[in-house]
């Protein structure tokens, strides 16, 4: 099947069976989340991977008491930096490097510049945007899922202040983002299965642009050449 | 070729060559964009396609003169919701019960928890939310571009209030969030290619946790009942 028949195929499943998950099958949604694109390659996050069911109870007393936490297979937490230090880009950069042969200097002009385009936004907008690169590999462990048949419930609803004290994140520069159980649909004892999916129609979602609709703007700086290093 | 396979076959691409991606492959992507899953189904995002050369050269230039802007087929532009106002959630909300034949307010409820919830955290806070919601229908972007043998660049290197005023997106209640050119590589030409793709080791991206490895926590409140509709 494609992307977009498992997309189709996919829901949030709200009411799981309890049946595990094989392991080959967590292997490789937990191997396309980590093959995700991020933000300068920096990979700001990582995944949490949960199947102990005392745990899981307990997860679903932070998460508004949501089935799926208790009766999936395995529940991911992406957690995300909490804010950008020159110390952990540099740990990244310096990790790139090594497994491309180059110098870790090759990157230093590159850390200056995020480090000054994001120092001066906040730690709040770094943990956000740090969140954001999250929600790229959950999406592909998402997408993993789907065309492995095995179910997922993309979940925000929890106190993220919680898990993070549960998980003991507080202190380790991880911030819980977001969660997805992973297991297999309880199908007559799921409501939203047989609910129509409905998203916004194309001619709403997609506007096509040209220069005539665009704003006739003047001279833009340009200060920062980004063309550099991006992600691969 | 399965998702993983594809997430290993795509890199950002650097260089592009200029040639047109047709269009039943670019509705795929769209399509597929369309199709992921949001917070709350809100869909709070859409997405601004663009292939006509000079306003791409004007985007190029807001965007640190990257290259692929001008040399990509299209351009897509996710844009999300700048705040959450009770007006914007019940088009939505109203829209999803007259598709599924039940009265508007079924979702009452729901949409008021969601105000409650939101409201309360600013408009800062609300537009990275919504912002977050249209990086998982980016990452289906870049999947589904992957899948078609169509190469894309993530790209978060542009003046975002300088392209919503290029786009004329202020004053319509969306913000540029993170852009995506479409087409293909320019082999000879693209330093990044053959450079060795490298993402955190998995030991240190994923982490398992057991009841032993959490903290012991007293009682924890629990004042909203979330599972009433999240998404599909």
């Amino acid at each position: 099947m494609s992307l977009l028949e498992n997309l189709h195929w996919r829901y949030a499943t709200k009411k799981m069976n309890g049946t595990a998950v094989p392991k080959e099958k967590l292997d490789y949604i937990l191997e396309a989340a980590r093959m995700a694109p991020s933000s300068s390659g920096l990979q700001q996050y990582k995944v949490i991977v949960i199947s102990d069911q005392a745990l899981l109870e307990k997860i679903k007393d932070v998460a508004y008491n949501q089935s799926q936490i208790a009766d999936c297979s395995h529940l991911l937490v992406f957690a995300a930096w909490d804010e950008y230090t020159e110390e952990r880009i540099s740990n990244v950069f310096n990790y790139i490097m090594d497994e491309r042969n180059l110098p870790h200097s090759t990157m230093d002009g590159y850390k200056n510049t995020i480090l000054d385009l994001y120092a001066t936004k906040g730690k709040e907008w770094q943990a956000h945007h740090a969140a954001k690169q999250s929600y790229i590999s959950f999406a592909m462990a998402i997408a993993a899922a789907a065309e492995q048949k095995v179910d997922a419930t993309p979940i925000e609803g929890f106190l993220p202040e919680k898990l993070d004290e549960l998980l003991k994140l507080k202190g380790t520069g991880y911030k819980s983002t977001v969660i997805l159980p992973l297991g297999y649909r309880e199908e007559d004892n799921d409501w939203l299965l047989n609910m129509k999916k409905v998203r916004m129609p194309t001619e709403s979602f997609i506007t096509e642009m040209t220069l005539a609709d665009a704003a006739d703007t003047a001279e833009l700086p340009m200060d920062i050449n980004l063309d550099v290093f991006i992600q691969k």
